[in-house]
């Protein structure tokens, strides 16, 4: 048959076989996101086979022996999922089943008699049912419903919140009407992993965010604290974005330092702890026969293994072994080890050389503060600047908070409508305030001056010039006076750290503080270029000579002016997302007391 | 007059104002990137007035009263240059100056003497004179001569190599015919940093880089440590851009911790440094009487303040006051604490709640090894991903070195050519090898299987199931054998930490080795998901079982399969860079012995 007889309805139609979902990439299964983060919610994928994975946010069980109740089955797509069978909707809130195992608890019963009332309070999961689990796998805020048969599994071994499933099967049109447009209709269940419910503490749904930092481990499988290292992790993105879009160069800087930076706050210091000196405590402690028996056989065979080979062969520098290590006993380094408060002298080193760099790390403080915007381990971000002064830093500051402003506005939309709905629903606002106002900037004179001519409103701490301005000084200026982000500059010499530069009044110095609502988010300023002033502040502040010798040598060998500033990455956090609380905004903070995870 | 009768002549021509040169945003200059990483040289440049800084890298001066030797004075620029005389070229190299001095020292002459010896053989700097500063900034490989007449500063004050210069003039066709085709003719300097050259490492020059380690602060301002230095920010963005092109999600896991993660190293203990002890300690020294006055009075002003201040309004833990943290002495973690070897155990957290997590960020370990590539704080990339396996983390992490490799061949180039010619001319082969072969995949056994029958060379350490492959095993396997990079999977279970999976065999567990020439680049593992084999291995091994409640956590409430690797991100600078020793590859090292900087 010749084409020009051929008539349309006899040409070759287009296969039905739908596109393949993308595979997630280095796990084999698909994200959740590319079937629920599209225009259709999904409905372009219906009949496509596919793998999932997750941990159920709730669940509900559907007796197959009822008719339903409330929701009707929807068409030919409800028929399939039941097996052609009438459903009566009997949702059991998996979510109570720990409240009422407390219950039966508190009120008397011991464990078998507790399980005997439990049975016949819960249902009878021998029935045939079908369970409707929503799964959440982290890669965007909705889950999607997966619709498991009884004859999979057992729905008490499924339906707890916090289960692990991963499940094999093909997208359907929802069964109930909903929320969700599709819903996977398991085939076959190739993972469990089960919750034991007791012990689960998100087993309770909606505890508040200081209940939730007792189990830092967990508490990221909530749709908030999800979200929250989502908008961090573009925070991060963002940030680094800026500085390579202006050239500047990342630079490591050390954490662990012989010098004391800023000489304002306590510091931690580092001993050693040796593999054999763990051995030794084991024996001391004599609290666990058979860990210490484990213990002395491991360091026992390295040691045995260690020798032959060194006995066989010229054993050098390059083998791997640590058996020499253990032997040892005397320090690590030779003068005393610290935690860094902060890289910007490091900086300063790399700035005189490469111009403009940036680090971004974490840094300590040992203070033993209630704020909740300190924690003993805070993540920064430090930039320096060569050949510029004060005005360069505040400027670059100001545009460093725009873009990012906007860059997680535009990129994190779904985690921050989300966070704006549950935390703050003035998240969209304060960020658009940052990214479309030109920050005020005001000596710290000025504002002494305004903060002393406020006579609606009493500070508890007198307004003075030469004392730091309080946070409620601060939220003043902010809030109520110029209502917009404000840059504090020119501020009293005490008030600031030793390498910061005296301007030619020689009372004040070039350093600034940006001031957003709730919060100090940068500190920068201008270094002291000039060796005499440094060496000059660092006598009458008492601070050790020989630790700074090399950061001196900077002023003595083709010194230049430079500034910078310092982000508190973790503020911006909160900021970002509305919380109150720093120790919410970092994955597993660390503050005074008891290290958890 | 009409358009019709205006002739070409008459038109109005174009204004003959150059288009001005971008001025580096946050710093009143021009980079000289963008002057000399044109395709013209800067030869469109030429006419403009611009600020340059930098530092002097080799400067030569040229009297006026001389004809020149050599290089005659190039076309009308030249003269311009010179004030329209001839000049000879005396090239007085500076950087023997140090080395006169030292001669003149050592063999006797007091200090006086010295200068008058040093006068005599000098140039006259007080006659008239053009110095030809070469100067660099930073900001790319090359640099820029910036002629400056002797009126404008003394010869001897800029010239030496260091020397800061901030200078604005006008760029014009180099004067003299040489490697540049522009020059900068200083109107102005606004700047100069002096260098003092007795003391000024880097006046000698080409310093091998073992002797720079002894001057990290000033490193950077050496070409190649400079171009190390970039190489290591591209491998940083490009890692950064692989993770969040895939959809992983960056967290920052915790520095200190209370769990010892892999029980395999001596590790970092942390105590407290309180402001109040260092008053007591300088006390004790009374070293410095003037300093400890200092220190006292400082802390008795703050405790003054505090008292007055608390006395005076009801100063609450908002207050950002440190002096309550001042009075107590007590430790700041009520467990111990460490630093972290590993973030592994606390993204593997994060992956089973997120899916897909990565993290970069400082590790460390306290074993005195001598190796050239451990330090005691080393910057590493680690990954965790949800729901996969051993072969999915293999796959990844060989992704991600293609994709490193070749983003850094591309958008490093400069450097990488630049570090190809003066460290290692292998280095774009090598890049080329790892971002275009397919690595081979083999298990332990396998690998010694290999090594077993290799009858054409003797290794040191005898190869041996159940002992690990030590360097010189790998590097035969990698450069000889399969003469690729290679990955060797399944190892024995008593060389790989705890938490990896353990294989149906009993013996091996699901860990791998990412090995490319001279080095293991990535560690990786399935971890162990499975409840009761974790237990069995934590109590085999002797771990304490405390710290390790919340990791034993995740498997006993909604266990998921996982896997993912860790990048040894120093090691991978040393590939890149064609460096030997980490020490190079790493800002300010830390090792065994005294910190420096």
């Amino acid at each position: 048959m010749s084409l020009e007889h051929q008539s349309l309805d006899e040409m070759p139609k287009p296969t039905s076989t739908p596109i393949p979902v993308d595979l997630s990439k280095y796990s084999k299964r698909v994200l959740l996101k590319t079937i629920l983060d599209r225009g259709d919610g999904g409905l372009g994928l219906i009949d496509q086979r596919v793998v999932v994975g997750g941990w159920v946010k709730s669940s509900r069980e559907l007796r197959k022996d009822h008719p339903p109740a409330t929701q009707p089955p929807v068409g030919g797509d409800a028929k399939e999922s039941t097996g052609g069978k009438d459903v009566k909707c009997v949702e059991v809130f998996q979510s109570r089943i720990p409240f009422l195992r407390t219950i039966i608890k508190v009120f008397g019963g011991n464990t078998a008699h507790t399980k005997e009332k439990l049975d016949s309070i819960l249902p009878k999961s021998a029935a045939p049912s079908v369970s409707n689990l929503l799964i959440s796998d982290g890669s965007c805020v909705l889950s999607l419903q997966v619709v498991v048969d009884s004859s999979l599994a057992p729905p008490s071994q499924i339906m707890p919140t916090g289960t692990c499933i991963l499940a094999e099967g093909v997208l359907q049109k929802a069964s109930l009407q909903g929320k969700y447009a599709i819903e996977l209709k398991a085939e076959k269940l190739l993972h469990i992993g089960i919750v034991d419910q007791d012990n689960y503490p998100l087993s309770k749904r909606g505890l508040p965010l200081a209940r939730l930092r007792d189990c830092a481990h967990f508490r990221p499988r909530t749709t908030t604290v999800a979200s929250v290292m989502k908008v961090r992790n573009g925070l991060n993105q963002a940030s680094h974005s800026f500085f390579q879009n202006h050239g500047f160069i990342h630079v490591e800087v050390p954490i662990i330092t012989a010098t004391n930076t800023e000489g304002f706050s306590d510091i931690f210091q580092l001993s050693i702890v040796e593999k054999s000196k763990k051995v030794e405590e084991l024996k001391r402690s004599d609290s666990n026969k058979e860990a210490l028996a484990a213990a002395v056989q491991d360091l026992h065979k390295t040691n045995l293994l260690a020798a032959e080979l060194e006995a066989r062969s010229k054993l050098k520098s390059k083998s791997r072994s640590t058996i020499e290590n253990i032997k040892k006993k005397d320090g690590y380094f030779t003068n005393q080890a610290f935690l860094t408060t902060s890289g910007s002298l490091h900086l300063e080193s790399c700035a005189s050389a490469l111009g403009n760099v940036y680090a971004f790390g974490p840094r300590f403080q040992a203070d033993k503060s209630e704020s909740k915007k300190l924690l003993a381990e805070k993540w920064m971000i430090e930039t320096e600047i060569a050949f510029s002064e004060l005005e360069d830093a505040m400027n670059c500051a100001e545009d460093f908070l725009k873009f990012v402003s906007n860059w997680v506005s535009e990129n994190c939309y779904e985690n921050l409508y989300f966070l704006s709905k549950r935390v703050d629903k003035t998240i969209p606002d304060r960020l658009n305030l940052l990214a479309s106002t030109v920050f005020e900037k005001i000596t710290y004179t000025t504002a002494v001056e305004v903060l002393s001519k406020v006579t609606d409103k009493t500070f508890e701490a007198k307004i003075q010039w030469g004392v730091a301005l309080t946070e409620e000084h601060e939220s003043y200026l902010v809030d109520e006076f110029y209502k917009k982000p404000i840059i504090v500059y020119d501020h009293p010499k005490e008030l600031k750290p030793f390498n910061v530069r005296l301007n030619d009044d020689g009372k004040t110095v070039a350093a600034f503080d940006l001031i957003i609502p709730k919060a100090t988010l940068i500190r920068g300023s201008q270094k002291e270029e000039r060796l005499n002033h440094l060496s000059k502040r660092i006598k009458e502040l008492g601070l050790s000579k020989d630790q700074y010798e090399w950061y001196l040598d900077l002023r003595k060998q083709g010194t230049v002016k430079h500034s910078g500033f310092n982000v508190m990455f973790d503020v911006m956090v909160l900021f970002a997302t509305g919380l109150n609380d720093v120790r919410d905004a970092v994955p597993f903070p660390r503050h005074h007391g008891k290290i958890h995870n």
